[in-house]
């Protein structure tokens, strides 16, 4: 079974990655793009076939190790 | 319009962040979770109502910013 996480800062949590890729697309000439976020995208494997128990590994997972739970948000897909 | 872009390490690219994770995992004391693989999520407004045109747009962004085609994919939902 896999799971799929996604990593994002919260909002109005100040994002310097998401800014100079903003800034870096408009030196690519791209316009109308704005509000860049950039968080972190992690896949697993679990060896749990048991939905409800692989999304109870998978939340403990987020919230002990991979999100900061201050300042980020985290959802994933579990299948 | 949204885009949720994902890029990830093509299979068989190293990747330390992702055993990192793996080994801080077991660490934990969690077990059955293995093939960690860690990539990068950014999500960006786009002007653009267009779906064909804003699909256009992120493509460009991706080929030309945010992957590295040699070691990364991308993929991406738009709405």
């Amino acid at each position: 079974m896999k799971a799929r996480i996604k990593i994002t800062l919260k909002n109005g949590v100040l994002d310097p990655q998401g800014k100079a890729i903003e800034g870096a697309v408009k030196g690519l000439g791209i316009s109308g793009v704005s509000d860049v976020r950039q968080g972190k995208y992690v896949e697993v494997d679990l060896a749990e076939s048991d939905p409800d128990k692989a999304r109870a590994i998978v939340e403990r997972m987020c919230k002990d190790l991979l999100a900061n739970m201050v300042i980020e948000n985290y959802s994933y897909e579990i299948g």
